[in-house]
Formats: C-alpha cells, structure tokens, sequence
C-alpha cells in the first residue's frame, strides 16, 4: 500500500525548512518565503538536469531514429515551459520586500547569494563555455565534493556538443548536387544589397552617415559567405564570432530553409527549441539580476558604474546557441528559395508520399 | 560557516525522488516529472498555509492596530500570487501525455490520485465549510496520524471565522446616526427599479417572457433588503445563502461603499484580496480537473453523466467567501453614495487631514 | 514610404475609444480599461478565427500533405498560446474595482454585458452544438446583419468537421490485418479489470459501498467496446455520449496508441493540441464567468440558486472535443500495446529508415 | 439603444489589418499576426499613457490628499499588470518563425522595426533622461506632426518631476528634531563596516584579493553619507550617480524606513509600485530585444561585437528610478531602526490610535 505522503517524501521535503532567524532568537516572517522559493528553484533544477540530460544522451550517438527525435523535442519543449515558470517565479519571492529581508539577511552569511550548484551543473551542462561564466569572485564557497560535482559536468558531453554532433551528421548535406548553395549564396547577396540601399536612402533622409551601418551589413555578409570557406569559417571561430562547426551550422541552415519538408519538420521544431531554451535560461538570469537589485539595490560602485550594471552585463553575454539564433539573418523568402535536387526531394519525404507519386 | 546547500538542506529536498517505477524494474521518464510537480505544490502550499496562519493570528484579536491590517494585506497579497503561479503550474505537469502517464501510473496505487494533506488542511483553514467538501468516495486513505491534523485544522479558528471577527469589531458601524443606510437603501432600490424596466424593455424587444428575470430580480432585491432585517437575514443564513453574520457582512459593505476613506483603504484591499483569495483557490480546483480529466480520460458514467462532469460541479461550488463576493450587487454610483455623519468621517481620516481643517 | 502609424491604422485604432460617460457628462476613469479590454479581446479573436478558418481550410480536403499538417499543428499551438494569454488578460480588468464599475455601468445598457458576435463566430467556428451553447436570455441583441453572419458561420464546415474528416481518411486502419486491435480490446480489459479489483479493495479497506464506482467502470468497458461496434456506437451518439463517427475515433486512438511513429508524431501533436484547445476555450470562459461575479455580485436567484452558479453550469459543458479528451481512458502502458502488422509499421517510417534495414 | 459593437466601434477596429503582403500580391499569413500584436500593444500603450498621465496629475499637485494617494497607488499597480502581461505577449509573436517573417519583412519598408510613437512618448512621461534614450540611427521617421507631439511630452511634468514633486512634500522631515538620522547613519555605517569584515574573511578562506570589493564598499558608504550632505549630493548628481533631489531621496529613505505606520502604508507601497513599474518597463524592452534577436538574427558587426549586444546593454541602462530602487542598500533590521520622535510618531497615526491613547 503506497502513500500519497510516503511516495513523495514529504516528511523529508516537508522538514527541511530551517530557518536561521529563528535560531538566532529574531524569527523573520520572510524567511520562510526565501527558503521554500530557493528549495522550489532547486527541485526544478533537478528536473531540468533530468531531462537535458536525457537529451544529450538520446543525441549522442552514431544514429538518432526519428521517433527519438520528437523524444529530444517534447523534452526541451517541457524544459522550456519550465524554465518560463521559473523566470515568473521570481514575481513571488518579489513579495518580499527589502527591508523584510533585511530582517534575516544577517543570519544567512555568507550563503545570503543564489548559491546554487545546480544552476552550475546546468550551465556546464548546456555548454556555457568557460569564459562566458561570471567571474570569479562572483563564485561561490562550494565545498570540495561540489567542485568535483563542477569538474565531472564539464567533463561530460555538453548539450552544444551533442547537438553539434547530430547536426554533423545530416546525412542530405552529402548527397547530390550543392548547385542549390550556390543559389541560396546569391538569394542572400541580394538581400543583403537591398539592406545596403535601404540604409542609404534614410541616411540621406535624416542627413547621417551610413558608414557604420554599411560597415555592418558587410561585415555580415563576410559572416555569410564564411559559411561555404572552411578557413573563412576558422577564422571568425578563432576570433570567438562563431563557436559551432561550420557542418553543423549548414546543417541547421539546411533544416531552417527546408523546414516544411517532413523528415525536417521535428528537426526543425527541436532547433527552435534550442534557441528558445538559450533566451529562457537569459531570461531567468536577467530576472534574478532584477530580483537582487531590487532586494539589494544598486550598490554604487567607483565612477558611477554599479554592481548591478556590471552584472547585467556579464549576464546578457552568456549565451550558448548564438550560432543558431544567428542564422535567422540568413534567410530568404520562399519565393527565393532554391529548389532542392531531386535526389535529396525525395529522401524528406515519407514512404508513401514521395513527390511526383 | 553556513553553506547555501546546508541551508536548503539540499540533501534532503534533492534526495527525495524515489521512481516506483524504477523500483518495479521499468523506469518511466515522466515519473520524475509527477513527483517533482507534486512536491513543489506541497512546498508552495506549506508556504500558503504558514501565511494563511499567520493572518489568522493576527485578525483573532480583541484589537487589530492599523500596521497589522497592512501586513495581513500583504500576506494575502502574497498568498493569492502564489496561487496564481501554482494555477500555472499544471502546464507543466501537462507536457506529460497520457500515454506517458500510463507507463507508470500502476505503480502508485492507490496513492495515484491527489491526495494532499496539506490541501485538505487549507479547505479547513480557510473555512470551506463541511457539506461543500468533496464527497466521500474521493477522500483519500490517510493515516490516523494525518487524519487527526485534519480534525485539528477543523477545531482551530478559520480564515472565515477570523474574518469575519475583524469585520464585527468595525466601530463606526456604532457610532452617530445611521441615516445614511437608509439614504443608501433607497440609492440601491432606484437602481433594481431600473434593471426592472431594462428587463421589460429588452423581454419587448425580443418578444421573450420576462418573468423569470424579474423573479430574480425580486430575489435580489429581498436578499438586499435582508441585510437591514436581523430576522429577514437570519432566514437566509438558515437557507444557506448567506453565511457570514449579518454585522460582519454590513460592515464590508460599508468598507467597500466608503472605500476612499484614508482609515479604509487598506481594510477595503485586504477584502478585496480575500475575494480574490477565493477565487484563485477556485482556479487551482479548476486547473487541477481539467489536468485529471486529460490524463485519465473524462470516464463516461451511467446515463451519459461524467466522472469529470461530477467533479467539475462539485469543485466550483467551493467557495468560502461568497458573502464577500456578492456585495458587488449591491454598490452604487458614487453620485448617489449617501454622504456619512461628520462624526464618523472625522474619524476615518488622518490626524492632520480631518475635513474641513 | 510606409509609415508604421499608417500601416498599422493607428489613427482608427487609438481613435475608437469613446467613453460613454464622457458623453453623459460624468466621466469615468476606468471606462477607458473596460474599452480598450475588450478591444483588445476582439483583436485576438480575429486573429484566432483568422487561424482557426486557414487550419479548417487546409484540413478540408480530399488529400492533406504531411507539410500542411506540421502547419495547421503550428497554428493550432499559436490560438492555444493566444487564447491562454487572453485568459490571463482578466487580471487587467480584475484591476477595476466593482464600485468603479458602477460609475459608468448604467451608461452602456444594454451593451453593459459581453455580447461578442465574433465570439459567437468563434462558438460555432470550432463546432460547439447547439444545444450546448449558452441559453436564449443570454444571448444578446444582434443586428440583423450580425445575426446573418452568425447564421453564416453555423453553415460552414466546423473545426469539428474538418479534423473529423482528417481523421477519417487516416490510410492505415484499412490496411493489413486488424488482429492488432483484438489484442488492443484484452490489454484495456485487463487494465479495467486491474480497477475493478483496486475499487473492490478499496471499499473493503475503507467499509464503503463499491457499487457504484463499479458500475462506472461496466460504463466505461461498455463505452470503450462500443468502439468496435457500429451499433453500439450509433446507440451512443444518439445517447450525446459521443459525437465523433466511429471511424474518426478510432484514428485517434490508433494515433494515440502509435503516437512514436515518425508518420504519427505530428498528427499526434495536433490531436493533443486540439484538445488543449478546448481546454483553454473553456478556461476562458471559467475566467470570464469569474470575473462577471466580481464584478456584479452572484445575484441571489430564486430558492438559494444565484445566477453565478447557473452560468458556471452551463459554461462547463461546453467542450466540442470531449470525443478525444475521454480517449485517455482507454491508453494501456507501451508493453501492452500490441505490435502492428509490419504492412503498417513499414508505411509509418521515413524512406531510409524503414525497420530492419 | 447601445450596441456593443458600436460601442466599442469594432468597424473600425476590425477593419484596421490591412496586408502590405497582400497588396504585393504575395499575401503572407503570419502578416496578421504581425498587425495584431503591434495593434494590441499600441492600445495598451494607449491606456498606459491614460494612467499614468492621470497620477501625474494627481501627483503634481501643493497637496495630494491621502484618498488621491490610494488612487495614484491602484492606477501604478494597473500599469504594472499592464506591463508584465504586455512583457509575456512576446511569446504570441515568437510563434512567428524567422522564416515566416521573412515572407513579408521586405514589403514593411522602412516600417519593419518597432516604430511607436506612443512608446517614445511613454518614455518621456515617465521620464527618461535624455541621454538614456537609444541611439539616433534606432530612431524612427516619424511625421512632423509626431515629432511636435514628442516634444510637447518632452516639456510636460514627467513622472519622474511628479513623484519627486510629491516627496519633496512629506511633511514630517521638517519636523522635531532630526536626531534619529545620526542614529540611522550610525546604523548604516556599522551594517557597511559588516559587510567588510565579510569581505575579509572570504577573500583570505579563497587566497583573493578584497581591494576593489572593499572599494565598493567605501563608494557605497561615501554614496549613503551625501544623502544628508547639500555639497556632497550635487556631486553625485553631476556625475550622473544620483538624479532625483537630495530632500525627495531622503523623503524616500524615511518612508521605507517608517512603512508600517498607518500614514506611510500607502506611499510605501507606491514608491515599491514605482521601482516595479521601471523593472517591468525594462522587462519590457528586454523581451523586445530578445524578440528582435530572434527574427533577424544577431548580426555580427565589426570586432565580433553584435547589433543585438549593443542594443542589449544600452536597453539595460534606460532605468528612471534608479534612485529609489538603491536605497535598499541603505536600510536596516528593525531592530536597528532608530525611534522617531514621539512629535512626528503621532502624526503617523490615526486620530483615533495615537500611541499611548
């Protein structure tokens, strides 16, 4: 006979609220509130871990069926509602208000910071790499069994390698003829040269200089053209502009531009999802920034910069799937689409429904 | 040295999954989803009763200082986001499919169901009243342990009851003369004459029989009525359409007539929250049997009636606070708001705000 | 040169706030919340009709190509996320008190109410019967052009229609031997049987009476077996137990069933969110009956029945796909499921990666 | 008779989407989409602008009575609402793919980006500084016309001058004598002179170097002792570190110091709504950025930096309130709260719960 409250531990879970207030003789209300929002956040972690580790271990292998592949999709779909939640989390622990947790702030030393091992894991996990992470006096006082934690998730295969790995291996990049780049080069080109005479004709309605923004429309297209030169593409990973290799970023190309077909329609759907999950993990990160400038303010630092502006910044730049988001920047109309040979047609298409049947 | 993990007693929170599907030799992934689902609403709802509590104990006093009221108010406040969140919560449990559910639901018999604690807990600390609780055949099968905290919560004074108290010690409701309910009687009257003759007009119009309408209206109008008569309402108290003492109930109707008022205009959001209390509570039943009715299926009962239909019908019955809620029926346009003595409006101000100073 | 003002209309949009108590020279504040909501309402509904008509056209059809399905799946996920926004929405009007409410209230009658023509479009759009739309005194005063356009709207092919239309042409059930399904019919019925068993042992544990839980259980076997008989299914849909032809049932379950199948995976994600569809329409509507009874008080009917209740009622039986939602009940756990014909198996896959090779 | 549809002139409203893509011939679905969301926000936008205008009015006033206080509160807590579910809208956008957006984007020309008037207008009533507002090549071609009703917004009373107008005002800074603010800086400075023993201890247990966490420390000491020093404030304000008057600052710092007395109650909470309504405006252009980065691309400009970082970080600095959200860093533990003097403690209460009374 199994338990509701057996089941899921409850006495465990239940239990485990101490608060400190209390044990130093001044009880704060709030800290109840602190303690369970931070035990929440942490149970959610765990799930998160579960499933993103589910994923890297479904994509990591020589060959992905496709069932497994709407698998990898519904998973990073639940992740990413989770993570929404999450971010709204913060709107609750936002009740308290600062001079409330002033009352037991003290007491929580030198754990008063989100202190969390998991988020660590999670972000080694996803495959933020070493120089994106917050800086070191930013870190926490983890003990050494936890740094050894740290240690093995970075070991681990990260999200960014497996989806790397399984966009390598796209097997329709092979295949045929590739006369259908070339003119996919030359649909991009256009629309890159309608950008530059967009950005001339305002210039010259506002009276400014169109310099900077021409500048950036070609350093664009050299990112563009980057993508068919393998040591073009060396170049600008050398340089930190893009991290993924460039087989699986004409891979993810590739699906983007093909994504009605039906062998691309779950790829498709799980790239997306990739990309969303990088902005929702931002955007928990942007709302804990909030959370503590708000409970903490915004502790002036030399020459009017703050602690909160120096975060936020940091913040902001620990993304992992830039090279994914940024490939929007290269798509073309349907209309400008080119077509596809016949010969790779026909493999993204189900048994019983291959064109010209 | 205290470390965030000891803190959160992170141990304890993190080792509490136990898969009895991975006991039963066939994991089920979506089990980790259940349990940690379930065991961050058990969290959440410790949080809402510790604050549900903590209102109790201050409104169940012979006196509340004006300080109490805010904190009261922002507890609710605080307590009604949480519901919110929680209400949103079943997304998440929802990107399980049923099929997946089916993978381990077996194990759990019979703890399958819902069968919180913590939640019956709440129904009585609120003060949801016996015959509105779910019926026998969904209680669960708890312990005697965990039966005789459910018969503690019953014995101890509810939200209602506390409520309820605050609002009898309302003083003004004593002081000068009360001409002024009649003023607003009348004010009340004219306005149930008008909604008379839109019925007529509309029932005209579109050749329909308005005298149901008119009933109601009728019955609007005694319920009304009822709130001056100490007979009239105890009547209505024994048919069980009101439930909250007369006094009580006119002085929320004071509170929300005069809710501008320097002196109520935190007593008159601190209803206005509770309202809202009951109303999220209501949300969270209703989330929670859409959630079951997608897992399970809406089971077809005899004679075409559903499990799901069944539940539904019970479940938004479940309110505690519906005196509160149909106030709302009996406000006026501040154009016709009676004015009050100037013995009881003095006292509703500030020291150095008094009219006419 | 196209201006973003012109383009989006601004100056009819931002122009088409008239505020009646303006006009009766007693202007209310939050007049201009109760427009601009449910404009803004409108707004969407357009734009879920706009969607809702592109997927009934796309499903509409004598042949659907697997590309169209991924985008009618793509839409029905854009109206589930709108229409979950607009649920939230109350939480805006909600900020209007009911006394502020009564300022302006008088001034809009007979407007006062929700009389949203594209609602009811919406309504008979996704194919809610008749008989369970809301009752005639609700209903409210079209002009006889708008009565022409829901007339309209009642004539055309419903969502209803067209997924049951989809689902009847789904090849497979034709195909092959059907001996799987027998196999499927012993795995429900032993599944009942677990339950029966689990009920028995319940009751006994528990001194209740398990007669009728039992006799749910016989509903449902006789329900679930219906499935396979014409004439026992005809006898249920002329009973209102069910509404979707015995064929499009059946697809459903066998997608359900075979839902990781790469052909399968999209038609089961439309499925699902077809029914989360109609899960959110109603928690649409459970939020605006909400906010209805804030806003004007549960009016006290006749014989303790108040008008809130009555609405409540109705508005929950509102669902047009109770057909798929109740199929949960009959999943069995993925080792119960009976293997598929290999005739069928080999349909379901990509062209290079039929099983076996 | 008032029609529902007349009233809220749904002609006009719902005959507002016209397609460019269309008009081009190419119609393109996902361009309804685009129109709506834009539309829908311009409305809110539009009563957002309706109340806030509406507390400046209230606000910049010789005397602000506490019933308009308690208004200004409610209408603040609508714009929040308004905000965060306007923040949470992206999500209906981003179920555009970049790809869909790319079937349409080149007919917008030049109106493609986000060129709303109402939001340019909005920051300046609320009152962003000049040098805050983005880059003049994001600016947009509005009308002559436009840019008049940009300025006129620009030379109007900000929300900002209101709330600092307001505050400027608290009476009770004059009053008694002012010993408590050297018994609040005493408390300040030994809370600070904790916080570097900390430092201390934590930089020697990890082998770091404090020097510049120690600087801050003393930056944000130098920064708390200016707020009751005339010379030392104007410098900050110079610098850029401090933007609102010294007396407003300290009118602030006492409010949220002294909360929970009856007087304080809802100008706490207004100043809390205000620091919320700045974190949700930068929420706002937050998901705006991201929503941005996601359609087309993050493209890479020159030296590896991006159009998307540089819009990211000059988004993140355009706060308004800042001055209000860092006095968190200064307050203290109740128990370190100096008493007031009993002559400003009385006028703090109601006239009829005087202390000692």
């Amino acid at each position: 006979m199994l338990y509701y409250s057996e089941y899921l531990a409850l006495d465990a879970v239940l239990g485990a609220q101490h608060m400190e207030s209390a044990k130093h003789g001044a009880p704060a209300h709030e800290e109840m509130l602190f303690i369970i929002t931070h035990q929440t956040f942490e149970l959610w972690f765990k799930q998160v871990l579960f499933e993103v580790d589910s994923v890297i271990r479904l994509l990591d292998r020589p060959y992905l069926p496709e069932a497994d592949m709407s698998l990898c999709l519904s998973r990073i779909i639940r992740v990413n509602k989770i993570m929404a939640h999450l971010a709204e989390q913060f709107t609750l622990i936002e009740t308290m208000t600062p001079g409330e947790f002033m009352e037991f702030r003290a007491f929580l030393n030198p754990a008063s910071g989100f202190q969390s091992l998991q988020w660590r894991v999670l972000e080694r996990t996803l495959g933020l790499p070493e120089q994106k992470r917050v800086l070191r006096h930013y870190t926490e006082p983890f003990t050494v069994e936890q740094l050894k934690q740290l240690d093995d998730a970075s070991s681990r295969t990260t999200l960014f390698a497996a989806v790397q790995r399984w966009l390598e291996q796209m097997p329709f990049m092979e295949h045929g003829e590739f006369a259908f780049w070339d003119a996919y080069k030359s649909s991009v080109q256009s629309m890159l040269d309608n950008d530059r005479r967009e950005v001339r004709v305002l210039a010259e309605a506002e009276g400014t200089d169109p310099t900077s923004a021409l500048e950036q429309i070609d350093a664009n297209e050299r990112s563009f053209l980057s993508l068919f030169s393998a040591e073009a593409y060396e170049e600008l990973r050398t340089q930190g502009v893009r991290r993924m290799s460039q087989r699986a970023t004409l891979a993810a190309l590739f699906i983007s531009t093909y994504r009605d077909r039906p062998l691309l329609q779950t790829p498709y759907r799980f790239v997306d999802a990739i990309i969303e999950l990088d902005r929702l993990v931002s955007l928990w990160r942007y709302r804990h920034t909030m959370m503590v400038s708000r409970m903490i303010g915004m502790r002036v630092g030399t020459g009017g910069s703050s602690g909160h502006d120096y975060l936020m910044q940091t913040t902001i730049r620990q993304r992992v799937f830039d090279d994914l988001t940024s490939l929007s920047s290269y798509l073309v109309p349907t209309q400008h689409t080119p077509p596809l040979p016949e010969a790779i047609e026909s493999r993204l298409q189900f048994v019983n429904e291959r064109p010209g049947l």
